[in-house]
């Protein structure tokens, strides 16, 4: 008996996870995190009508392929047409296809030192080269990345827009200005999964056909569907019609799908939740503070803290936090490692949080 | 402004989509289906528990990477090691990451001439060439396969046991018979979807280490959960492992881990519906009969019924039933496009198809 022939691309990968699961860390620690704080879900939760309308689902039936009425409320949403619209997996599933697309053996992509894993291993898993700039005063460097494109004839560049892990920003009329600077035949794709956290003007305005940029959207932050796996994405019509070459078209979820569109009409639930995150950033950053630690500002539903030295005494404040019950994640790259992300919650979160930071920071020291 | 510069591969991919959704043609209808027997799905639904525990589900959260517990329920309950377990978007999402980890530009794959569409789907996807031998009296024919794989020195086979569209089936030790012929580095891929319905001894007897082959299951027949998208893999944990380079480790749909978890636990509710299905069997059987049609034993949730002549007068009978508002599907393939593939359905269905049936028949004569 002999093993399968895999590809050669395939024997080279190596057998990484983006990330561990904090369910992993549950089953390593023997109990349960008393606060789930480290993967920026939405403890606010979803709109009650899109768990009602998930409920209500047939789930014996196939989802849409075609994801038809999302599709359509999305394009209402955003003022587009339908065809400027795929809705797919997560933002995960759809950044897979989309580096399916454009990226094979030896082929250039860009992005920054530090930013989301799961895009390189899109990326390294359809056997690209990543080129990596670094972070400039914690925030994604546009014009860096756009260079670095440039001289390496880059056939993709990933910018979050606000980042992750982070939580910086630019206004959106700065990236649609920087992007005079892309190159020819380079597709920048604009993660704004948090973008519905963030203050007016952060959303690109970029025109739904302009070919050089594909947006990504997602229920899984502000909308509190994690669990869902709904995405989608914004673009000219000819890229989006192309994910129909490779998606898994009846990949959606028929609950899910029925979920965000629920949670799309849900605008004062989307407004609420929003409030919350807002006062759920100021009580961390002052959790932060009253340990004498500095709180970066924040787009996002997370706020990134620095610890106020390395990454070794980040992650050793880190450890202590998982050890108390308390799941936060980190930055991967220097300087960014420096910081710990916590994500916001509700006050008994953020409670845990705060009586747990100090004896961390204790461990750490000691 | 130029458009992205896709891969060579993805350039020469068509736009097709392996199936028109039901929904697609109520739209073009313009009116909902009456009854919907035409993608296998099982209208008798989900364990009662299963929806208990999706409705349950926290879905705010990001479902387990790794599908801890439903992977080690799956393992206990076919009494294997969680190791030979892999879970996936559906069997649709497990073959396509099947594929990519063994079929590149060139590849050899062998199928049957009217096999899953979906499965060669992903073989174009990834640049394989597929190579198609014939049905053997409306049976999938294992030696040929085999034979053909030696022939073209073949990655990868596909065979359905159950079959479907046909409906017919192997014993699960002929097919590990069959396997002594197995090409030396060929694996198979034993796609048993239906195998809940089979008779006993249908299931291939094969040992979860064979490297030689894998085999897909699914929730989304017998189990009642097409709309929640969860297959799993039984195979050597080499070939297990590998699916970790490369699947998208965030894309399960947590409250479906949960439903899937709980459908499992329900033996009860399963063996009622493995009853309904032999009785709907039975029904079509009869309509079919009553019609002077040939239904075929059938070893799955749908009966093939031959309409008797060839595949033009099969397509305008189901065109017929359709516009009646009864969603059918039919083989792609000759010879077995002389017959329409009708699901199994409670007995409301059934009634709509045995009314649009004559109807059918006659616009088809005429």
């Amino acid at each position: 008996m002999t093993n399968p022939r895999y590809t050669p691309l395939a024997l080279s990968l190596p057998a990484t996870v983006p990330f561990v699961g904090p369910e992993t860390q549950e089953r390593q620690r023997g109990a349960p995190f008393v606060a789930r704080l480290g993967a920026n879900e939405s403890v606010f939760g979803p709109s009650p009508r899109a768990i009602e309308a998930m409920a209500a689902t047939d789930i014996w039936m196939y989802g849409d392929p075609e994801n038809h009425d999302l599709r359509h409320a999305l394009a209402d949403h955003h003022g587009v047409s339908p065809e400027n619209i795929v809705v797919g997996e997560g933002i995960d599933g759809l950044l897979g296809y989309l580096v399916r697309l454009l990226v094979g053996p030896g082929d250039a992509v860009v992005t920054s030192d530090g930013a989301y894993p799961t895009f390189n291993y899109h990326v390294v898993g359809f056997g690209g080269v990543l080129h990596k700039v670094p972070y400039r005063n914690d925030h994604e460097d546009p014009a860096a990345l756009f260079d670095k494109a440039a001289e390496v004839a880059a056939k993709l560049i990933y910018l979050a827009n606000p980042d992750n892990p982070m939580g910086s920003w630019h206004s959106g009329a700065d990236i649609v200005e920087a992007m005079e600077a892309l190159p020819q035949g380079c597709l920048l794709v604009l993660d704004e999964a948090y973008v519905e956290c963030a203050p007016d003007g952060t959303a690109a305005p970029v025109s739904p056909n302009d070919p050089r940029v594909i947006r990504m959207r997602t229920f899984s932050k502000v909308y509190g569907m994690a669990g869902a796996r709904v995405g989608y994405a914004i673009g000219a019509p000819g890229l989006i019609a192309a994910f129909n070459k490779v998606r898994n078209h009846f990949g959606m979820n028929r609950a899910a799908q029925a979920g965000a569109l629920a949670a799309l009409q849900d605008v004062v639930w989307l407004s609420q939740v929003q409030t919350q995150i807002s006062a759920a950033r100021e009580r961390i950053a002052q959790i932060a503070r009253e340990n004498g630690l500095d709180p970066l500002p924040s787009a996002t539903n997370f706020v990134a803290i620095d610890c106020g030295r390395d990454g070794t005494f980040a992650k050793a404040v880190l450890e202590s936090l998982v050890d108390q019950g308390v799941f936060v994640r980190m930055p991967f790259a220097p300087p960014q490692n420096r910081c710990i992300r916590v994500s916001c919650g509700k006050a008994a979160d953020l409670d845990a949080f705060a009586a747990a930071l100090p004896k961390a920071l204790e461990a750490a020291k000691a």
